[in-house]
């Protein structure tokens, strides 16, 4: 199996190992080596040139602590949850959507617990190691829990997202933005999942890291400024209605998926492309990329419309890798009702309307006798209500009651007049509503290393984008003779002084150096022989082809750097 | 106060403030904000530069959750503590050191809980807040502590340092260096600690970044092979001698300080120049900057030689900002204990040596029928013990035990005899000493606005070097007429297609807009005028001097990426 082969080189070569290894592991945790880490690096920085350079939405960092009431708001302390049944036999523990989905084929998601004890007991379920007795079920929260500080009172989680981070210092992000939509903000960084039994490699992480940008938009206004950059662009789309009516995928412009109303907004639609480009730029060919709508049952309840971002995989069939969705307003409301804080934006209108208003004015020579020192804050309590609401009430039981810090005032007739004014009303105040990218790191790192790796005849090939390559040049001597070493060193760390990644490497015959050079992706490998002493030429061998074209030494410089930044291709120098 | 000037522009513009503002906050945590997230990814970036670029250090990526064993083996389980008393009356706690510094000015670091309880005693102290009674002291854990899993088994911790995560995969990375020495290896990534009630803002963070080398050396060779390229560079050191003999800091070269011994090893004071010359890159000017030793009294008792490099600031005085340190084999044994697992590296010899060594051999027929299938083990066994031992025993005591598997077995000298023999050598077993730089990037940030930040006349200024300022570039119209702003975002934009982070703006008067756009620190201001539209020029403004020079629109992709990236003067145009 071709995840086998790339998970033995992974290890083998130092990309990425399971951690603690020397104490036996702990599930669901890895270690990015010393290339795997400059590796992620690299499609991390890509991700910037297209979300912070490309569209303008800058990141920030917020703490993977997070207090438990900002966690509270966003409902994840009620409903992060997984349902969970033990064996009473062998004490192992199951997540119980994964028993019934193997059991009986169903998809229970969604479902109460209670629904779900009734269908394990229905079913006659029983554990799938031992065959023992299924308790009941009850809900799992997959935060991680700590404690911040040294009185143990205040409760603590590891954050389930990034996106957190955004919502709850909207109003200083507001502020940077001058008050004005649509803005994006993005954050990469660590997010936790205390998984129950995590199976799946670098699938399943209990620590992972996610790039999100989370775009607010005028609700009314879902276009993106550059729409027509991509509006030819061609989506591989599995939408719901063709997921329900199993016809598969479908190929359509981006323009084509908006006309037809199968991507709800044109800045969901422009998302999609933007993860298309980035992950072709990545090395992942077209044909294992598809985008599949979530199905209204799965939805989350709040959202409008989800696609995942799907990759194909031997071993673990389409992954999600990318989740796309509009998030509507519920976030910064959830918050702006537990914080009290009003997270609205002003909407200006195009132009500022005049319309006429009811207004309900106290009969000062009257009103203020009767509720002397309280008359201010009452007035000011009447412009809060609907005059009309006031004027039926009159009306129809002769008063008004207004309640006012724990007092009541009665108002009359006699103190109230009622007018009709003119006001201007420049804008609303609105909650925007959010399109949220969110980029799984770690699952696109695993899809860039099984889709580059090749197997050409006996050669073994990472055929990583020259651009995130973790080694971008080796410089080998032809044979291992001082004068050549010495040459081949001497390039090796100017390559260094210029920004480079160069390595130097004389074991074993120039063929063996080739292998282990290609096995890891080094795009270019750069050869130092007799000639090279003579007329200070050298030989650059492309990983791909193995083709190999012979330049100046005073040329190299600009040559690997203009092949490494993708701005020549090989066979153009 | 200039660090308040700055903390409030920080926070006004979008640098940095205190985060969950909305939920009344927690202390010891930040957000950086859209500038400060750029900003803080810059300098990490520049880190990079420094140990991965130039020093060929690969950098790996480690969970920030840690199993207890791995911390247990580290120490840190069960020595990562501060010292704690409560208030009996207003139930406030409290660090007892803080305590008694603050109250004596005494310097407790390292005493036992009980010495210390004997000096609140002592010194009859009460609480700071309500002069009540104090409790007795405490050990208080630093470390924020979780379970990992749902069966509430597994204790795990976050990391208090990201060192833990190298030391670890030691084996993989030996190997991954082909196991030669010596070879580095960095991590950058959170760490945590629990502080009890941190009060000193970005200084104390609860969450915090660190960007940490491990360089593992032969203990027998702490030399640098590119010694030579920083050894007139000059330190500002405050030894250990200086300091208790309070003489001041002293200047010396790089090569003085190793050749008086004042340093103990050449790759230690490699680090300290590294680290000098890094600061100076981003902006923090040499006279702010010193290098203070540790003291025998305040250094882990492992260590040989640490260094802490210092800034001056006006609210905290002196702070350290990074740590330099010998950390020899301790972390490295300590796992190998604690895992079984042989961490040590072999390290060849020049040349093989030649040695003879008494060997123990078995009379094979008598020792065959005596032991039978025994017999292979116990051979083996042998081989493991100095065979003078085994002589010895002979003749002192007529026979030798050798227990095995709980068995044990009688050797007389009728089945046992020995030979010199002829040994080669190729070299030894060894634990590699660790040198360790460690930088605080949240207070390094700090150092770099609060050392770049300048007022000259009405002038607010943040003179941060153009290659790590958020906003590279800031695109304005001089006026605000429709064909100026449309050509001033056509030049953002075609800016923005090149990876240079370009702003527009055109509110308020050009003047304004320049204020706003050097209180931020963006380095370069185009303005768009009338002249722009006739002959394709625009005038490029330097923050610094404010000068402006008028350059051709066609160059302007190229002079701005040079400019930015520090390959041209604003002068030189």
């Amino acid at each position: 199996m071709k995840n086998d082969d790339v998970m033995n080189i992974a290890k083998k070569r130092g990309f990425l190992w399971s951690s603690f290894e020397i104490y036996s592991g702990v599930a669901g945790f890895f270690d990015y080596g010393p290339l795997g880490g400059t590796l992620k690096n690299k499609i991390m920085n890509k991700w910037r040139e297209y979300y912070v350079v490309g569209e303008g939405y800058y990141e920030i960092e917020s703490p993977t602590i997070m207090p438990e009431e900002a966690l509270k708001a966003s409902g994840h302390v009620d409903h992060f949850n997984d349902p969970m049944t033990e064996c009473k036999d062998c004490s192992e523990v199951f997540r119980v959507d994964h028993i019934i989905k193997e059991a009986t084929g169903k998809d229970v998601e969604g479902l109460e617990n209670q629904e779900l004890s009734s269908i394990l007991s229905e079913e006659q379920l029983c554990c799938p190691r031992c065959g023992g007795h299924l308790t009941h079920v009850w809900s799992y929260n997959l935060m991680f829990q700590t404690i911040i500080g040294s009185k143990g009172k205040k409760t603590g989680y590891l954050r389930p997202e990034t996106a957190q981070g955004i919502f709850i210092p909207f109003k200083r992000l507001l502020r940077f933005n001058r008050g004005k939509l649509p803005f994006g903000t993005v954050q990469m960084g660590k997010a936790y999942r205390n998984e129950i039994s995590p199976r799946q490699g670098v699938i399943r992480l209990r620590e992972f890291t996610q790039a999100e940008a989370e775009i607010f938009v005028d609700p009314k206004n879902k276009t993106h400024p550059r729409f027509d950059e991509v509006a030819r662009d061609i989506l591989n789309l599995y939408s719901a209605h063709n997921q329900t009516s199993e016809l598969g995928t479908g190929k359509l412009t981006a323009e084509q998926a908006v006309q037809q109303g199968i991507i709800s907004s044109e800045i969901l639609t422009y998302q999609l492309c933007l993860a298309s480009r980035f992950l072709k730029d990545l090395g992942i060919p077209e044909d294992v990329i598809r985008f599949r709508q979530h199905l209204p049952s799965e939805m989350a309840h709040y959202a409008i419309d989800c696609w995942d971002v799907e990759i194909e995989t031997d071993r673990y069939g389409w992954i999600e890798i990318i989740g796309i969705a509009d998030r509507t307003d519920f976030d910064l409301k959830s918050h702006s009702q537990h914080s009290k804080e009003d997270l609205r934006v002003f909407i200006e209108y195009p132009e500022a309307k005049t319309v006429s208003k009811l207004v309900a004015k106290p009969k000062m020579s009257k009103f203020g006798p009767l509720f002397k020192g309280d008359a201010p804050k009452i007035i000011s309590a009447l412009g809060e209500v609907d005059a009309s609401y006031i004027r039926s009430s009159l009306q129809e039981k002769g008063d008004y009651s207004l309640s006012l810090d724990g007092q009541e005032y009665i108002l009359t007739p006699e103190i109230i007049e009622f007018q009709e004014e003119e006001v201007t009303i420049r804008g609303d105040k609105i909650f925007p509503h959010v399109i949220e990218p969110s980029y799984g790191i770690d699952r696109i790192f695993y899809s860039v290393l099984l889709h580059c790796y090749q197997e050409e005849g006996d050669r073994t090939i990472l055929k990583l984008p020259a651009d995130i390559a973790p080694v971008e040049v080796n410089v080998f001597p032809l044979v291992n003779k001082e004068e050549l070493a010495l040459k081949a060193q001497e390039i090796k760390n100017q390559l260094r002084r210029n920004g480079i990644i160069a390595e130097y490497d004389a074991s074993g015959t120039i063929g063996r150096r080739y292998a282990r050079s290609d096995e890891i992706g080094v795009p270019f490998a750069v050869t130092v022989d007799h000639d090279t002493l003579k007329d200070s030429t050298v030989t650059i061998r492309n990983r791909d082809d193995s083709k190999q074209i012979r330049i100046s030494l005073k040329d190299i410089n600009s040559i690997i750097d203009d092949l490494i930044h993708l701005k020549t291709e090989f066979n153009a120098i």
